[in-house]
């Protein structure tokens, strides 16, 4: 892991305009719909054609929602987009350009801004979306020490009327699936606490170090909620930002239905589920609470189930497990052999 | 001016969703073009028909771009979206959509919070721009004080094809047009980090009281941007944020051209003229070096005069003023009493 303090030059020494110079170095303008980048007072875009605007916006914070001792820069840069490009994955859109609003602290390396531009554009790459704009601020050092390093990402997308996916759109009797494992972040976040802080930042169990990586860089499930929202196969969608717990909780609040889930055929994350029972937990209840997932919920009426197979099929590796339905009856109960339990309350950051 | 400190409770108390469900009762969703507003993982907006898209982001951070001993949080709210629609103004855009990324410190009040969006929600209301959604997060603490408060805000707007006003439109032999006046902004906040500490907040001169107002807030320039943009009355515009000789600078340099203005028949605003001459500065550099103006910065051909001069009959009591041209002759310079001078170089905020 690199770390600011082992830095001899300050990346301000560059200056602002020498700054956004290496952004715009490294991100060219690729893309014929993005008409003016970087290096205006604001970027100019080509509409997606027929197709309704979705955006979202998703800040990280150094001590917040990342520890400097556990994720690289790259990983921080990495997650401030794949986090925001779920949420466009969740409407059943498609990003399409991202603003980077970066505050640095004073005396962070050209090095480490490298780095975080680095992951910033493998996720970018990968999700197929064009840097479009930004913004560089100074984040104020204080009597203690330099400011944090906040990544706040804006992201742009696309998605066509009548396959808006929303948190409200469930009805009672719709199935909830969810793609993936649950648990893996939190498992690893735990894992990285629980080392010494200048010890191991890599567990030697495989299944340990994709819970590590799980929560150094998620990966959003752009694929599915793309194809989710254009076959229609589902009527409700939201991302695991905040815990399974949580999604199901505001889907079925949104949605004006109850819901319940089965404990028994939760996907549990096997490094996850191990990592929690060793440590005296209740696997179950720590991946319902555990955040920073980004897994999809998918609320998928009974006649829709065979759009939903399709959808499956296409999925590429990524599990889709039924886990419960949607119900009339307004409570949120999970069954665990055979008996009623509340869910836990989310997961927050704060 | 309210301060952090005497703040008994905190907003935080309200919990993320709780402060979510507060922002949006006091935005309802207002219009029928935002198809999704806030409470969903991302905004669902139509778009503009016929237009292309206008986007840009722009951060104030507390004691990099104010201090809550000179703005109220209502003000650093209102300040926080005029600098974003400055920048839409510029490009010719009209401004359509907001997200609010707020960094908020953990002993904010509600109260406070409140006042943001009150300042936020007077701005958005003259610019006709509805708030589609956002994100908060948690400022941490450090050990010598609470965190930062950062308002992030990224704004969306339209523009036609055709009538996008760059920085680099510019030829040599357009005239540069200056809207209103500068050095308001920056006597301003000279005047207010001049008086003790926990004295004074408004000056007793009128002047100097509209310098400070435009420190707190700033008026965008909308209309003069948009009508620019429509009549295509300019070939290249930029808004002040970062003063008259940044912004005379970068459209020269990204249009190819060199620049000349004339020091004489600069707008510089009466109470900045005072409070620099009795301080024992230059008026003219110091009115060329402030920035957070948000005046608009024109490049006009001979052959759109008319045009212009449309334009100026339109600007409802904003000056506009010639105050020099492009040139092919690469050098930037000022011409002061027949004699030519370099710019100073442009306002720096770290």
């Amino acid at each position: 892991m690199s770390t600011r303090a082992s830095t001899a030059s300050s990346a301000w020494d560059l200056g602002e305009r020498g700054l956004i110079e290496r952004i715009r170095t490294r991100f060219p303008t690729p893309s014929e719909s993005l008409t003016i980048g970087i290096g205006d007072d604001a970027a100019i875009m080509a509409p997606a054609r027929g197709a309704l605007e979705v955006a979202t916006t998703d800040a990280l914070v150094e001590g917040v929602h990342f520890d400097l001792a556990y994720s690289s820069f790259a990983d921080v840069g990495f997650k401030a987009l794949a986090v925001n490009v779920s949420d466009v994955a969740a409407m059943g859109g498609t990003p399409r350009f991202a603003l980077l609003s970066l505050i640095l602290p004073e005396r962070i390396s050209a090095a480490d801004v490298d780095a975080l531009l680095d992951g910033f554009h493998e996720m970018a790459s990968e999700a197929r979306v064009a840097l479009a704009g930004g913004n560089l601020a100074r984040s104020p050092s204080t009597a203690s020490g330099p400011g944090p390093l906040i990544v706040d990402v804006t992201v742009f997308g696309s998605v066509k009327p009548r396959r808006v996916l929303t948190r409200s759109g469930g009805h009672p009797g719709d199935a909830l699936y969810l793609s993936g494992t649950i648990g893996g972040a939190s498992a690893g976040l735990e894992w990285l606490r629980a080392q010494p802080r200048s010890g191991k930042t890599q567990p030697n169990d495989a299944d340990l170090e994709e819970c590590v990586a799980r929560h150094r860089r998620p990966p959003p499930r752009l694929r599915l909620g793309a194809i989710a929202g254009r076959t229609r196969a589902a009527t409700a969608c939201m991302d695991l930002s905040d815990g399974l717990a949580d999604a199901v909780t505001q889907i079925a609040r949104q949605s004006g239905t109850g819901a319940t889930i089965e404990a028994s055929v939760l996907p549990i994350h096997a490094g996850a589920a191990r990592w929690f029972s060793v440590h005296g937990g209740d696997p179950v209840m720590a991946a319902l609470r555990g955040g920073d997932d980004y897994e999809l919920l998918f609320a998928v009426p009974q006649r829709h189930r065979g759009r939903f197979r399709a959808l499956i099929q296409q999925a590429r590796g990524v599990p889709l497990t039924r886990i419960g339905e949607l119900t009339r009856d307004p409570a949120i109960v999970m069954t665990r052999n055979g008996r009623p339990e509340p869910l836990p309350s989310g997961f927050v950051h704060f």
